[in-house]
């Protein structure tokens, strides 16, 4: 008997029960401000994540080995109500804390991070936020809108206060923003400096780790809606999320602002794709 | 001494006090379900208009022989607020209204429409509504959001009530909707069959005038969200045009739904420019 | 408990015992003379296929009305070797028929096409062809290559022998060809004029349909690997369709030669779609 | 011993003394006003032209039995001097007329066509010219430059004066162009209506014959500078250049304002290659 | 009353009066020989110079606090005379000097340095020339043509004779050209080695500054009609900018050569409009 | 008397007899798994490597003074048949060895370097093979066929056996093929660290060196099928093909993997073509 079309991340296709990392989608670009896409991201790297290999030659590990990895699709978004598309968000990475396993979301816009990081920070509010990214996303409001893309870090701050947002590789927003950062947030401004001091200090600790993309510089990755350039490089990228995740204990995570129509050449979605996949075998700490 | 540099669309460069039509660009598509991008119309079209002629040997007629068309610019809408965007149209189309001018808007998302209607219909309530489109949109709401662009024409309703809006080129809806039309719009499918005398019983009466560039086959405008193929050429269109401004008393208009990077070629930004110059000929019916 | 991730063609979802029409892709195109890409329609045609609605107003029908089509995804099928490719598609068809379910092949470059009509002529000797095509595909062989897209409904011929290939719309091919088809196919050349006869007189018969979207001119479909100008519009495939799935019984079914990343607006890729849903709602002949 | 790589449009390929038809390209597009690009046509159709055949079915004729085609290359022109490129243009043009042979120039802007045309009025002082196009190029100048493709059929009326240009398809000018075309040359606007009699009463005549491929309609031919709705259809061109080559006595052609990259579906290099196979055949009137 | 449509670089929105750095456009490339499409550079930039921020965290300055930036817009140019277009660039600057103010200029094909450098070596005939490109630009000739992007460096050369052009980054050219500068210009190969001495040597004297922006690697910025690899990184570039302009009196300065439609991703034109907002900052070099 | 169109690769235009070294095309991308494309490299190289000058400045050599490289053409290979587009490609370089000349290839896709080498390995059966690549290319077989690109370099081990195999800048393939190379060839993971050992120890040997130029980081070269990120960079690249070049003896070369049209700025097919220049020229080793 022929089966359904199931269709996953690579590697990602082990039954619920068996996972310890579900990935899902948010496809939810409706505040982009400037040019949008975000929203085909998930599906798009699902299909081009069989250009990947499952095994890492980085780390020597293969996704295949591990075999807790579920994907469990994308989620049917509102365009057009932020607050009905965070509430659906919300409620999928709850459901994922409350079997015990790691959500582990694809964006979409930035904004999506505040509907995964809201059950995150109910289930743990001692938890910090590790940021990557090459925007402030400090403003209090856009336009008059306080749920955009442009605010999420805010947003994410107005739950958190002070002292537990760390941001790095940051490089554009407003004066404002910057001169709030220095008085509110702990922030790295262009590079990865001093990453490596911020991952002892939360050795152990529960951290929310969110990697906005065009942290890279657009030569590395120019499918994104407001490519910035003086961005890291791939390879700092991929030994900073070693730092981070090899430190500090990841109770949630997610990857955004990939918006691959935008570089017809796939690179970017190849890029989003490897930083998934070596994100998912760094996750996977313990005995295969 | 150097001028700023202003920019209309073609033919659009009277003074505001001699203008009696007046453009604006409405940059909005955060409902979109789809592909997005209407966002980019308005000012794309700006920028190709030049590739046309003020003079339309169709009409016979020369835009500098009127000299009264203003082009107000682009409104800066909040994308991830459709209320707070409808009411920023709302407000610009009062305007130009009271001041005793012709609002003209470009889309945007068909969503736009309801924030023009809704200052016309303030001051016009026996107004009708002629509606060219590929879709019904005819929702009462979707995935729980009522301001969408799928639903808009159902939010017009909600103000006009039965008997005043009239559809053609309708190929694409849910049965539900079909069903709805059957019994509250005049509802005309796949074509403009009974145009004539729809406009021949609205003669000399207010319409307001919304054009969804996708009413036209895909062979001539692939660049819009849900292109849908069976759709009307580009001269019947010119034709239907000329029926609808040449019988009725038109008291507002937009043209909505081009996404211009979805048509790499700029055929479909093309057919778009010559609409809106045909359309402001046509309003043009006194002595130069 | 989440759900993995089934992704199939809209309205393509109920259970495979439940089917009666079962879709799988076959993406291949590895013998590809000139522009390849028609490997990556199916997986497109899933995706886009949601710009759709399951309601058909030409036909008043919904697909969800009738629930019983299955998509049972792709094949894998390996480039570089034609003949294990088509053994897998032979395979596939053949199971499905064994099922007794109506097979439904998306291409794929037309080459597929004998695998699963190898299928179909086992079980149905009598079986007949309507082929719609831009190109005669009568070659002997390409490049010394029996295999070829360019030979597939030669390789069908040498099955079935005279007066079972019915073609139309034809008007590319060398001299050879055409005098070929003049002593051993029933071809119509540029349209489908005579096409009425042909069905009457195939009323009831097995047939296997194959629709080549070339046969469709380049104005609504240039995203195919060698358009050819000259060809029928949207509406007249639409009815061609329907007058042979009415007619005759229909024993096998494909669509292929959409290659959609050649088409970057969609609209070749929505117009493939389009033709699907209403294959699929014309071949759901009794009641829902 | 290995071969150069020579390569040619499909089926030109002929050595020079045995040519009755001489193909060149003028790849020259220094002052296209809007978008540029047609300098990469004759490139660009040579490699595309081999996804046609040599044989026609419309004509039933194919290249191979004629076998008089030589493809001499392209031009390599000064971009930044019109006046150095006309020369060239003009000079090998004259050339291959000193040889008793008819040249057949694929542009590049339509300005090239002053170049060839130089040459042939030097030989032909009785010649027409037929010019199909959207546009009426009579444009005195353009931005103060006379040598522009706005002002090439003007340029050409400098030589030969009232009655005998005749213009088909027009339908984009200023007032001014209309004007000037009421009262010296025989324009016919938005269709092929009359060229029936422009034909039969220039039978035998020496006609210059210019296409400017935007007379196609930008259904059929998007991959153009400036496309202008309202135009023709391919079936409607072939259809008028039968007309044409049929009854005059063609003494110079050219095809011209392809600008390929606009259409990354090839739609319109493919119709493009197909207009200029026809012509060639339709040229070659007498045994093969 | 509704204002027109102003349309300028980001944070350049002063009045004429209040300026001190006037920009404008030079949207000319009619001599570039490869790839065209660099005259919709300024335009496209407008456009997307609203991605940034007026804000730089580089030099920690804000554009809104200079406020003296004021963007005149884009000439219009006569494409197919150099000679003209390049009159016109040269009265606008001219304009701008007579006025007391920088000239900031937005190619456009390299050429139309010359126009902006004529007249500002009109009023400063002891100025030096810093050019930043990847190809030498010191051809005689090209095809004939003298006034070619080809040949612009040479042309200033003519005016300003030896040791007055200091070239960076340059990778390629004819060996006659590199035999050239070995002779006549200050050229440095590959990179901005040696910068700093000449920044230094240059302390306060009159510079025109003269950017292509080719001599960026093209993984940092593919858009442009001739990519040359092994050039500077983006970090390099803004680098070396704040040496020239922190050490030497720019007395005009013009960023030339992005092709906005070459790079659809965006990046080129993001990283353009990058550099010229760190230019304008730099160039601002007093108190607010 | 005009000549035929010959068209080659930048300064490859000597006349046969006179050539060392011969280029062709190996136009075949038929086992390509993912997305296919690199049939196209060899004739849009040869369009776009006029964008480059015949000067080197990095090895002050102009292949002008050399003289010796001739542009034998595409191959014409047979799709769906991978034995025979093999034939044709060992035939071709066999009778370039055969003249004593040096056989350059240009892909295609990787899996035409078995055709070459076989050629090569008959003359040489001490061969060694270099090879640069993102990837192993080491399986067995892929969806069970041996002749896949995937597979090259393994079905060139067959022939040649442990120890001949050195492979630089590996980071993709399943953990089997690392294990593989671990005992059967000489592989360098990430870089080309090692590889001035690895041509000390060749100096003088008989070297087939294959590029696989996906052995560029993506941000260098993002015009491949598969884009690896983790890659070397251009300068790299350059610096590691003259190491390998100037020590060992290289009896026959291939380029290949570039897919032209996934990369739409034209910046990968520049990348190619430089490659390409620099290798000729660093395979001229003697006097002019």
């Amino acid at each position: 008997m022929l089966n359904k079309n199931v269709f996953t991340f690579i590697g990602c296709d082990c039954e619920y029960e068996d996972a310890k990392i579900v990935l899902f989608g948010a496809p939810f670009d409706s505040t982009t401000s400037y040019r949008p896409g975000t929203r085909f991201a998930s599906a798009v790297m699902r299909n081009e994540s069989y250009g990947l290999e499952t095994y890492s030659p980085y780390q020597d590990k293969d996704m295949e080995d591990y075999g807790y990895y579920f994907d469990s699709g994308d989620l049917e978004l509102s365009m057009g109500s932020s607050e009905l598309a965070l509430q659906d968000i919300t409620n999928r990475t709850a459901e994922i804390l409350a079997d015990g396993k790691l959500p582990f979301m694809i964006g979409g816009e930035h904004l999506v991070t505040l509907g995964s990081f809201r059950a995150v920070y109910e289930k743990y509010p001692d938890v910090h936020i590790i940021h990557f990214d090459a925007h402030t996303d400090l403003r209090e409001e856009y336009l008059g809108v306080k749920l955009s893309h442009a605010c999420v870090i805010k947003r994410c701050y107005d739950l958190v206060g002070d002292g537990r947002i760390h941001q790095f590789g940051i490089r554009s927003g407003m004066r404002e923003e910057f001169a709030f950062a220095a008085k509110h947030t702990d922030m790295h401004k262009f590079s990865f400096e001093g990453l490596e001091a911020v991952a002892d200090s939360l050795a152990g600790e529960n951290v929310y780790f969110t990697i906005d993309l065009d942290v890279l510089d657009p030569s590395y990755f120019p499918g994104t809606g407001t490519p910035e350039f003086g961005g890291v490089s791939f390879p700092e990228l991929l030994k900073a999320m070693h730092t981070v995740i090899d430190r500090c204990n990841i109770v949630g995570m997610d990857v955004n602002e990939l918006s691959p129509h935008l570089d017809p050449t796939g690179a970017s979605t190849a890029a989003a794709c490897k930083v998934v996949r070596e994100a998912l075998l760094e996750l996977s700490k313990g005995d295969c």
